[in-house]
């Protein structure tokens, strides 16, 4: 070990694979939450493994010595900012790009599961009832995407490829992207409305009654962004009074979700454990997504996935 | 009334709809089974609208009077082929066209939804657990799909629009289409084998224990042509000695299935109420068909969707 060796601090739960390869380049710490706040002053770099704890946010040391650069292992960072890091000249870097297809692929699968009335299936399956359903045809219908990033993005291509119709919706109208001028529009004639987007101030609770209300009574709502996107008493009530026909969350306002929330029995609500985008070998590409980033910022090279720390995701193209 | 008007016979156990239409035009006489083989021989022409009856073979005149024409609205004949039928002049149509896209995203819909692991989504859901999975990537995994009329032509399209590497199987190789003789080969590295062939001599029972065999341990086995398609007892031993890592089947051997069936709560296995084709609106669609068919025939123009009998399907492009 030469004192050169920058200090490389893991906030993690269970180690990251592939770090291996720093060995004799890297000083790599792990720690837990808890200590997290005494060793971040020491470290060069803070890998985020643990990409569902807020413990950076808590533990960030504001004006003091801390990390030059910050990766997590997730596409939002919703997680760990805070002011202090925001106003820092620290450097954060996200997952961008890992998740894009998984993510695409479940929305795929979910909406035509629910066009093809598979849950019923297997509902009257475990009865052995056999009763013929009419599922619906996907080719034709529309959908809204709301998130304009690499992954609403990725939910758009998939989709269109199944014949949907598929407006993106984003921060600003470019070309291809909707402004959010144009979201009630959008989503008053969607048949599938898809929350794709980062946790900011601008999105936060962006789902609620009112938008729950413009949708047509035949129309879903499926979240694989982030719980706070969604009023979830808004999304109860859209679905307790019939103003939607179904709905999925992938996340949600506070994970894992209770043994007791309301929401697991919530008729038409397919609940699943914020697994949209892991897919076999997620976890060895996020290390060698992070292996890529470390090389880069060792070399003194231009890092790529720079988090718009003002915004709170990475401007898009 | 005029004595010209043509007899349009009518299988039905619900009216078709469009028939309307015709009114003036053809004297359309509705029957059971029950009534068919004493209808028969007075009819110019058979609309078989009840596709899952086996009556018309049981019933057919054999070399007495009969309907010059037949037609039936679904896309398999094997239940009412017999070889008086397949002998005589009578021409058959099916309704080709009408079921390819429904049934390519069904097939899709089921790819998609156990590459994400979504049945036990749903279980989990009801037993109020939250637990983290690792699904799928879709895209890049292989499927074979065997049957390569317009139904296996639309699934191929569709997974392939999904990222997936698909291979076509008919009764003869073509350009894009593998042979028999390639079956095996492919079925051993398919992630997903899809059976959408039609009921015939050389199909009955194709998907037997020793093809299930040359499946991988990882790989999926979809049934959405005929039942007997697949050996069920060897299916059964496939999934419970996990020669196979699941199946579904939409069609089976008997419809509908019995409440008593061991398939039923046979592990890895999805059962579904024969409805892969069946979307909102199909019924209409299946009329619409049918009235186009008995344009051009009242009119002496050729029939299109016209049944090579010998063969049990109408031959491709």
């Amino acid at each position: 070990m030469t004192p050169t060796q920058p200090t490389l601090l893991v906030l993690d739960a269970d180690p990251p694979p592939r770090l291996g390869r720093l060995t004799g380049r890297a000083r790599v710490v792990r720690t837990d939450a808890a200590h997290l706040a005494e060793r971040l002053p020491t470290a060069d770099a803070l890998l985020v493994w643990d990409f569902a704890s807020h413990a950076v946010r808590e533990a960030w040391p504001g004006d003091g010595p801390r990390p030059r650069w910050v990766h997590t292992a997730s596409a939002g960072v919703d997680h760990l900012m805070c002011p202090e890091l925001a106003a820092s000249d620290t450097v954060v870097t996200n997952a961008r790009g890992v998740f894009d297809q998984p993510i695409a692929e479940y929305v795929a699968a979910l909406v035509l599961a629910v066009a093809k009335d598979l849950p019923r299936t297997l509902d009257l399956q475990r009865e052995r009832t056999w009763r013929h359903r009419e599922g619906r045809r996907v080719a034709g219908t529309h959908a809204c995407v709301v998130g304009s990033g690499p992954i609403g993005r990725a939910i758009a291509r998939t989709l269109k490829a199944l014949g949907v119709t598929t407006a993106l919706v984003g921060r600003v109208p470019r070309t291809g992207i909707h402004g959010p001028d144009d979201l009630d529009r959008l989503m008053a004639r969607a048949d599938w409305v898809i929350a794709a987007a980062p946790l900011t101030e601008e999105t936060d609770g962006m789902f609620d009654a009112r938008r729950f209300g413009v949708m047509q009574p035949s129309a879903y709502f499926f979240n694989v962004g982030r719980g706070r996107l969604v009023v979830e008493d808004a999304l109860v009530q859209a679905l307790t009074r019939r103003w939607i026909a179904g709905a999925a969350l992938d996340v949600f306002d506070a994970e894992p979700l209770a043994g007791d929330s309301p929401l697991w029995e919530l008729p038409g609500l397919i609940v699943s454990p914020h697994m949209s985008g892991d897919t076999v070998g997620w976890r060895d590409d996020l290390g060698a997504q992070f292996l890529d980033l470390y090389e880069r910022w060792a070399a003194g090279r231009p890092l790529v996935n720079v988090v718009d720390k003002k915004r709170g995701y990475v401007p898009g193209h």
